[in-house]
């Protein structure tokens, strides 16, 4: 399958995703390149007529999508609670919990997801894996306390390292760094989302378990639709 | 017992506590008045001739204090590990479990001692409590979910209330706010603590539970040790 062709795959389910944007809805958009086609046919399906009450994002980069389409973008503070959130994912596996945080902005997508009553991702199929794997656990850390979490960490055989850029450790848009774990496959995700969230000097961690409530995924042979 | 006589015993238990501190440790030194003393016996410690190997503070107000003293103050990110921390707290019960968090500094506190070997208190008695009680419950939280946070609290029971300053919430030297939590006293401290560990969006929250390890009382008949 080459670009083109993936890329139509993609378009096919972000058009999915966005047909099931309901009228007078607050809606929450995530990050990613499926999440892009999907913003696009939210464009269309307003000018066909949709009335969003709200609109929240999870990254400059989609909030700068959807004001170029003249859509009004409200912070997470500003509303209630989102009806719906779209958004990608880097890894969902067979009971729709996954791993994201693959840009770095895992804070705010959790925040945005677990306020929102249905969250769907859509995804290509390279994403899919039977169990949690094949992508570092990126996990959100504090500064002040981040070398002592790190050892612990390492103490846990959970092989922490820093995400660099530009030979740098990366700051969040919190100003804290990311510690990426490298445990292939994840055994037991509750019981390593439980240590984390336990875990001082923890902000947030990119397992994103009971989430989830629909998968719509890119694949070779067409669009797949699964519900939790 | 007139305010003299309070100063002259939360004295005198600063003196215990700084008459623990042996030499060539790495020090953590919490804040508030009784560790005020603390750190003026710590200078004269420091002039009889102890050696420390590093110090590091959870206030600009001790870090001043001590550099004052003309003692070098590192960031627990520099240390690999404080050997003893002292430290104030805003209440104590009988399992040696406390609540702290009144000066707003309660992330770099709760760092600072869950990276201590050993954690000593130094109070007045009025802190002392049978059960957690008599002290609003504080809970750092990051701005982006703040309200859904605290409709959450306020569902749960927990009557949460922005911490306000000059009539604007406060904010933390994270950028963050701070809920305090009206419940009083704490029913079982450990399941609130697993609650607010759990809750996307929460930074750290002032439940200080299997932290402390001894508690030095200034009391009007003389100073108390509780050790757990």
């Amino acid at each position: 399958m080459d670009k083109t062709e993936q890329d139509e795959l993609k378009k096919a389910a972000a058009k999915i995703a966005a047909d099931k944007v309901e009228n007078g809805i607050v809606l929450g958009v995530g990050t990613g390149s499926t999440v892009k086609f999907f913003i696009d046919w939210l464009g269309q399906r307003r000018n066909e007529g949709l009335k969003l009450k709200q609109i929240v994002t999870t990254s400059s980069r989609s909030k700068k999508q959807l004001e170029d389409l003249s859509f009004k973008v409200d912070e997470l503070c500003d509303v209630d609670q989102v009806d719906l959130t779209v958004d990608g994912a880097d890894r969902v596996d067979d009971n729709l919990d996954g791993i994201k945080g693959g840009g770095a902005a895992l804070t705010l997508e959790k925040n945005v997801a677990v306020n929102s009553k249905k969250n769907i991702w859509i995804v290509d199929e390279s994403k899919l894996v039977h169990h949690l794997s094949g992508f570092k656990l990126p996990v959100e850390v504090l500064p002040i306390s981040a070398m002592q979490v790190k050892r612990r960490f390492e103490s846990q055989g959970l092989n922490p390292e820093f995400r660099m850029v530009d030979g740098k450790r990366l700051k969040t848009h919190y100003g804290n760094y990311i510690l990426d774990l490298d445990i292939s496959p994840i055994p037991v995700p509750e019981g390593l989302a439980d240590y984390l969230d336990h875990t001082v000097g923890v902000v947030e961690h990119g397992l994103f378990l009971n989430i989830c409530d629909e998968v719509i995924v890119a694949k070779s042979d067409g669009i797949e639709e699964i519900k939790r």
